[in-house]
């Protein structure tokens, strides 16, 4: 057991509140005043969620971008941010960025705070959203036959950020300005049985959908959508690197997707593996392992 | 102007929406359903908000505290919190201090982050709150004529601050575990002309709040609480040290005051300074200045 899931389970012990979903959910889910509030709140540390020197205004858009990525597995309506923002260079360019998002996606700014630091600077965002639809889609709501979905490509991320690195001049915008799919949760939320973001990896956050449902899933390769500057070689890559920001989501069978998606997969009877692929179980790391 | 203070004006342009209430409150206040939502995220910074080798217990539940000594300030009943934690030493004990101050708080944990780094760890709290009263008090509503008070005695977590630090084994508990002013800040709410929590200091956060109600208090010295221990040398020195989160508000002329607390001074027209203190400008920092 690492260190962080020692961490969980204990913080776990002291989110008995039915809003925190056991800690287990994107979100936390909320009754307030005759709606339903939708919370969620997500950090970026430098150096483990961004290259050192990369610019600031990117580091930004995607602390937005992959907070309201949680709101829209939610099918959420964002209503504001609160930035808890630790100084450091270039943040003239962090608050243009961040304003480039919040216009993107029509978010205010509500408050937060601001301090000091030395070493790696730390970054937290708290989104806040109204819920569109009663239930409101978890990850545990999968039923054996129900079909699994996914609304566009894993991999250009993990492109973007080699080519970012390695300085290869290559398109890296998918990694450094995701784009959450707000409109497409609002449409699937009604309907999904379960949904959540791709933000670990495919193949990690389709097992912890399964295991929150209790079923496996069953996906198909070659049913998987890849970027097309994707080689053949780097498929299972792509779908063990996560920060692509897509939906995944279950519907019951025989309902087709009301949005841009393509199946992937079906929900079958739990087995010990959560995910089978290609009819095998995969082997080593899912995805992006808290540590 | 600090470096701080250049990047809250940048930030302030981003942040037009009512609610966000120009970052100069302590929360926001946000029209929810059919009712208020109160809302608040502070950070704290290891070797900035807590001394290396700090039990990270009491961390855990300043963090909690102080960011319900915001929703205090407003009269709002706590809802619930969401963390951002950075993994580090100690993580039981935090986890153990978190439990208590929410228990001794009743406040649910909802949800938050976990992340690794290196490094100084930093921490955010985000505070969510349902307003009890309409409007909901903010700092700006201080008229010349209306009285100052005080819930209690500065310079108590001075005193604590500097025991813990030279390990003299006297008291810190004030400095460790302070306690938010909940219950008397839903009694003055409907009823104080502006309020705040004393974190930074009384005379830097009385000044903020006579510039947002464009008025200037005349303290009394002899008539500001200051705890037995302290010496008669140390009173200027607690009058700019924060963390005793004592509420600081206004009342009408004439009312008395509806909890227990202290009256130190008047708001008069506003003058070239913000306080004066027994007749005069007080001279030096008159706080803890954000840089």
């Amino acid at each position: 057991m690492s260190k962080e899931s020692d961490l969980i389970a204990a913080m776990r012990k002291l989110a008995l509140h039915p809003a925190a979903r056991g800690l287990t959910d994107d979100c936390a889910v909320l009754p307030f005043g005759g709606e339903t509030l939708v919370l969620t709140h997500d950090m970026m540390v430098e150096g483990v969620h961004w290259l050192p020197g990369q610019d600031m205004a990117d580091v930004a858009w995607k602390l937005v971008a992959t907070n309201l990525s949680d709101l829209a597995a939610k099918g959420a309506e964002p209503v504001g941010v609160l930035l808890g923002f630790t100084l450091g260079e270039e943040d003239t360019r962090f608050v243009a960025g961040l304003g480039e998002a919040l216009q993107a996606f029509g978010v205010p700014l509500l408050g937060g705070d601001t301090v000091s630091g030395n070493g790696p600077r730390s970054l937290g965002l708290t989104a806040l959203g109204r819920a569109t639809c009663s239930p409101v889609p978890s990850r545990s709501g999968a039923k054996v036959g129900d079909t699994l979905w996914l609304t566009g490509p894993v991999g250009a991320a993990m492109l973007g950020f080699e080519a970012l690195r390695d300085g290869t001049g290559r398109d890296s915008t998918t990694f450094r300005r995701p784009l959450p799919r707000l409109a497409e949760g609002r449409t699937l939320a009604p309907l999904a049985t379960a949904m959540m973001d791709v933000s670990d990896g495919l193949l990690i956050d389709a097992a912890r959908m399964a295991q929150a449902s209790g079923v496996t899933f069953a996906i198909a390769s070659e049913s998987v959508p890849f970027p097309a500057a994707l080689p053949d070689s780097r498929r299972d890559d792509a779908m063990r690197w996560g920060d692509d920001y897509e939906l995944l989501f279950t519907l019951p069978p025989g309902l087709p997707a009301p949005v841009a998606a393509l199946r992937i997969g079906v929900a079958q009877a739990a087995t010990s593996s959560p995910v089978i692929i290609d009819g095998a179980v995969p082997h080593g790391n899912l995805g992006y392992m808290h540590d």
